[in-house]
């Protein structure tokens, strides 16, 4: 790459831990990633249905944090609202009706030249992060809605399963588990990485440099090949350079 | 309705329960339902990756029951194929995967012509049985490919989720439940019934008869109504008649 991107992404696995407060758990992270100079946050909260309840337990946590959050269901005009953003934050909730409803504002676009052209912080949690990868193809969510393609904002060139879970041994259910079907998706022609985010782990992006942060382990996932366990603090940045 | 559809579908939730053998759970409806007119079943393989070993499997298993099968991946001409069949399997793996494929080779209005038309007999399995219904919007698995729709092949009027599963009360995962993505999707306009069939349960559905059979209770999602529990024997026919 001839240049580094300037992107800054935050791509959390959950926003909330068993027990825990709404981003509890990586609230230190949020501090260091929005930093002094964010003043207002731009929140998406299109993947839940009651986006009113939604903005205000998230404008509730940023608040605490220092920051204001202006919520872009609350805008008169979403484009614009991305335009004029200076750090936008994707919540959870379903990854399709989420992808579904960015498509259907145009907000692709926008949201991708803020943070690819103009560099301002993107963080995401759970459907937020799925939507930052090549492709919403590893989400774990039904397909309530029909979005017009899988492909998504596309800050990396890898897929994130968020909310990664271990196979339960004792468990008698004959689904899939997890890891069956991300090794199914690998069974497709030319399907990229996927990294496993245990839920308390999350993957900070800074340019061209990928750092795992969090309380636990990733598991990643690269096509007809044994995956693999890496620890909090791993070096995930050969995945930004993989086509 | 004027006249009765002939439509003869067995659409069960799982192929295997834990520590059983492929399809014994289901053994014995499976030979009261083909009956004694049939002599070849046409399998249709395409929800998993390899074919081939999928194939033997069915046969082995239908074969010890008395009927010939016929895989559709070994014939050179699926259309014709489907047209010739006197009946259906298809079987379970990835419902993204199966239902593109289905479109792709365009045997969709030629499996609903075979089964309303002509009222050959049509078992599905797991994700055989989401493409049996109105979408597979109610799907378990990841969208490891892109359909040109979620649409399937319509046999009935609602939606079916597959391998039901309570919540684990003891879990400290924080991944959305089934219920709750159930609860999502009818949080959409206009969005169907879903049947949750647990493990070990199947839905039998004679004409304008739809009747619930095997070892488990049902979980049946009305949009906006609290989610209800059915016996083996419930009969839900007037789940044909909802629109
Ligand atoms: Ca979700
Ligand atoms: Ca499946």
């Amino acid at each position: 790459m001839a240049f580094p991107i300037p992107r800054r992404l935050l791509l959390v696995s959950n926003s909330r831990l068993h027990g825990e407060g709404y981003l509890a758990h990586c609230e230190e992270q949020m501090r260091s990633f929005f930093g002094g100079k964010v003043n207002r946050v731009l929140f998406i909260p299109y993947a839940l249905h009651d986006q009113d309840a939604y903005a205000k337990t998230a404008r509730e946590k940023f608040e605490s944090l220092g920051y204001e959050l202006d919520s872009i269901h609350e805008s008169s005009d979403p484009v614009e609202a991305v335009r004029k953003s200076e750090a936008i934050f994707v919540g959870g909730g379903n990854t399709f009706r989420l992808l579904k409803i960015l498509y259907d504002l145009n907000l692709i676009p926008e949201i991708r030249k803020r943070v690819l052209h103009a560099g301002i912080p993107y963080m995401g949690s759970s459907a937020g992060t799925n939507v930052a990868t090549i492709s919403i193809s590893t989400t774990n969510d039904m397909p309530i809605v029909f979005p017009p393609s899988l492909e998504a904002l596309g800050f990396v060139p890898f897929n994130i399963n968020p909310h990664y879970l271990d196979p339960d041994v004792n468990s008698t259910h004959m689904g899939e588990t997890r890891e069956e079907r991300i090794l199914q998706y690998h069974e497709e022609p030319d399907t990229p990485p996927v990294l496993g985010l245990r839920e308390g782990s999350m993957l900070l992006v800074e340019g061209n440099k990928a750092t795992l942060l969090g309380r636990n382990k990733a598991r990643l996932f690269l096509r007809g090949q044994t995956p693999t366990e890496h620890e909090p603090g791993a070096d995930f940045s050969f995945l930004l350079t993989s086509s």
